[in-house]
C-alpha cells in the first residue's frame, strides 16, 4: 500500500441538499450527521475550538502562566427507550459527559443539567431518574452545579430528554488531541465492544438472546488517569459512542491526515454480541459503546500503558488493535481473518437512532 | 409594617405529591416549578453552588491566588413557535444563557450548543435558526465552542430544542449574589416590562393588538457592565425571563430573606402591553422577558446606576421601582395606585407555558 487510496471512489456520500427535511440518520454518528455538522453548524460558528470536532472543546480561560485551561462538552440524551439492560437515561446523562471531558485528558468537575419533561411524565419515573443522575454524579465525583426544567407539551417529547454539559480542568502538561497520531503509533481498544447498543437493540426490537446483552454504560475519567500516569506519549482518546470504534477511529484518522489499520481478530467482543450482531447483519465495529474508549499512542510504550489497563476494572480487556500509519491518510482498513482488508468507513446513516 | 407577615397564609401552595405526573405549570417559572426543582432535583444532588439557585453557578476552579471564577449556566430553548415577533428561538438560545452569566457579573466567553432535531424538520428551517443562532453569538461576543446534535422521531419534538450552556469568566473583585440583597437597598429594573410573553402570546393566540408587541430579547452583558462600571456596589443582579419581574424580586427576597416593596405606577411598561394585559386579565408583573434585570443595589449609588443605564440603549427606559426592606422576609408587596399594598407572590404556575 504504497499509493495513498482515494477515498472518494470508496463511498457513495449523498450531499447535504438531497435531504429536504431532517431525517433519523441525521442523528446517528455517521457520514450524514458529519455533513450536517460540516456544512450547516460550522460555516456560520467557525472559530479554532469548534472546528477541533473533539469529543470536548479545550479552552484557554485567562493569559496566566500557565493559562487556566479547561474542556468543555455538551450532549443531549434521548434513549429510547428511558431504562435499558444495564442503565438508564440518567446514569448516561452523566456518563456519557464525564467520558467526552475524559477524552482530554481532564478531570471532570462540574456538570449542568437540563431536563425537558414531557407533560405527563410519571412523578414516580423521573424520581427515579434524578435519582440515578445524582448517584451516578457521585460515583464519577463531579458536581451538578446549575440546571434548568422545561415542560413540553404531551406528544412534544418522549418522557424527558436531558442535557447534560460539563467543565473539566486540564493539567498544564496534558496534550491529548484528535490532531495528535502519528504514523508509527499503536492503537488501543479498552474493552468488549457493542454492548450498549446491542442492549438498547435487543429491548427495543423485543430480541432474546441466550446471555441477555447489558449497556456497558460507565465513567471512563480513572481509567484515563491510570492510563496518563503510566504514559505521557497518550496522543488521542476517542469515547466510542454513536457509530462505535468505527466512526471513533475515523474520525481520528480524518483529524491527524493519518491512515489507521486494525486487525478484526484483535477486537474484543463477547460471543453473545457477537452472535446478535451476525443474526442481525449488523458490524460490531459500528455499534455504540458508553464506556469504551480508543487510544492512539507512541508505540514504545504501548505495552505498558495496556498493562496499566488491565489493572483497573474498565480496562481488562483492553487490547492494542492496530497502528497507524503514513499511507492512505483518512481512512481506516480492517485486516480481515482471511488475510484480506477492507475499507471501515463511517457509517452512512441510521444503524440504530436514539441510542443516547 | 412592624409584624413579619405570616406567608403561609397568603397563599395556597399545592404540595408535589398532589401531581402524580408533570404538568405544564412545572415548567412555567411559578411555585409549582420552584417545588418540582425544590423537592426533585434538589434533594439528591445538592452542594453548595447548586443550592443558591442563581442564574448561574460561581465556580472556583483551582486554589490559585485569587482563584480563577467563572459563571456557569445552562439554558434549553423550546419556545413555540420557533420565529416569533421580534425574535427566534436561535437568537434567544444565545441571548438567555449570556444574560444568565452576565448575572453574576461574567463577561460572557464560550457557549455549547445541543440540537435535538425532530424528524421532518425542513433544512431550511435549521439554516435559517443556526445562522440566527451564529449571528447572535458574534453580537454578544461569546465562541460557540462544542455542539451536539441529536435528531428524534417525527412526533416526539417541536421543530427543534436548543440548549445552550454557558462560561464566563467572573473578575475578582466582583461579588454579586442572589443572597446580597439588604434592607435599605434600592430596586431597579432595566426597562419596559412583558413584551417578550405578550409577542408570544399575541402569535401564538392569534390576537392582534393596533400597534405589534414585539419580543425583547437581547443581551445584557453590556448593559451589566455599564452599571459595574459606575458602582461596585450592586448587590443582586436577575434576568426576568420566565414569571416575570415577579418572579425575579421573589427568588431575591426569599435567597436573601428580606421583603422587597415597589410601586407598581414605577414599573415602565408599553401602553400597548397594558392594555394587551388588562383586555387578558393578566398582570404584566408575572409576564416573560428575555432582555430586562432587575437589580438591587446600595441605595447610595442608585441614581448614579441608573444615570448610566439610561445612556446605555438597552437601559433607556430603567426606572428605580422599590426598595429592600427587613419586614417580611421572603415577601414582595407591591403598592397599588389607590394607596393600599398586595403581595406579588410566585405565580402558582402555567401562566403561559413555553415561553423560552
Amino acid at each position: 500500500m504504497t499509493e495513498p487510496l482515494n477515498i472518494s471512489s470508496w463511498t457513495c456520500p449523498l450531499p447535504l441538499q438531497n435531504y429536504p427535511t431532517i431525517v433519523m440518520g441525521h442523528g446517528s454518528g455517521g457520514k450524514m450527521m458529519s455533513d450536517l455538522i460540516r456544512h450547516m453548524f460550522l460555516p456560520p460558528m467557525e472559530n479554532e475550538a469548534l472546528t477541533q470536532l473533539g469529543d470536548a472543546a479545550v479552552l484557554e480561560l485567562d493569559q496566566r502562566d500557565p493559562p487556566t485551561r479547561v474542556a468543555f462538552s455538551t450532549d443531549s440524551f434521548v434513549v429510547n427507550p428511558l431504562f435499558f439492560p444495564g442503565g438508564d437515561i440518567g446514569e448516561l446523562a452523566v456518563y456519557g459527559t464525564v467520558n467526552d471531558l475524559a477524552m482530554t485528558g481532564a478531570r471532570p468537575l462540574f456538570l449542568s443539567a437540563g431536563f425537558i419533561l414531557e407533560e405527563g411524565l410519571p412523578m414516580e419515573t423521573l424520581g427515579e431518574l434524578t435519582t440515578s443522575f445524582a448517584t451516578a454524579a457521585e460515583k464519577a465525583n463531579v458536581q451538578v452545579v446549575t440546571g434548568d426544567t422545561k415542560v413540553v407539551n404531551k406528544g412534544h417529547g418522549d418522557g424527558l430528554y436531558i442535557n447534560t454539559t460539563g467543565i473539566g480542568l486540564i493539567p498544564p502538561e496534558t496534550a491529548i488531541s484528535p490532531e495528535n497520531a502519528r504514523p508509527g503509533d499503536a492503537v488501543i481498544v479498552s474493552g468488549m465492544v457493542g454492548d450498549h447498543g446491542m442492549a438498547i437493540m435487543s429491548v427495543r426490537e423485543g430480541l432474546e438472546f441466550e446471555t441477555q446483552i447489558v449497556s456497558d454504560t460507565s465513567p471512563l475519567h480513572e481509567l484515563v488517569e491510570t492510563m496518563l500516569a503510566a504514559s505521557n506519549e497518550v496522543h488521542c482518546l476517542r469515547d466510542a459512542t454513536r457509530g462505535g470504534i468505527a466512526a471513533a477511529l475515523n474520525e481520528l484518522a480524518k483529524s491527524s491526515s493519518v491512515g489507521i489499520i486494525f486487525e478484526e481478530a484483535l477486537i474484543p467482543i463477547r460471543p453473545a454480541v457477537k452472535a446478535a450482531c451476525e443474526m442481525l447483519g449488523m458490524d460490531p465495529f459500528y455499534i455504540a459503546n458508553e464506556g469504551k474508549l480508543v487510544a492512539i499512542l507512541k508505540n514504545e510504550v504501548a505495552e505498558d500503558v495496556l498493562a496499566a489497563m488491565h489493572s483497573h476494572p474498565l480496562g481488562q480487556d483492553a487490547a492494542i488493535i492496530g497502528q497507524v500509519t503514513a499511507d492512505h491518510p483518512g481512512l481506516v482498513l480492517a485486516k480481515t481473518g482471511i488475510g484480506g482488508s477492507r475499507v471501515v468507513d463511517l457509517p452512512a446513516g441510521e444503524l440504530l437512532p436514539r441510542i443516547c
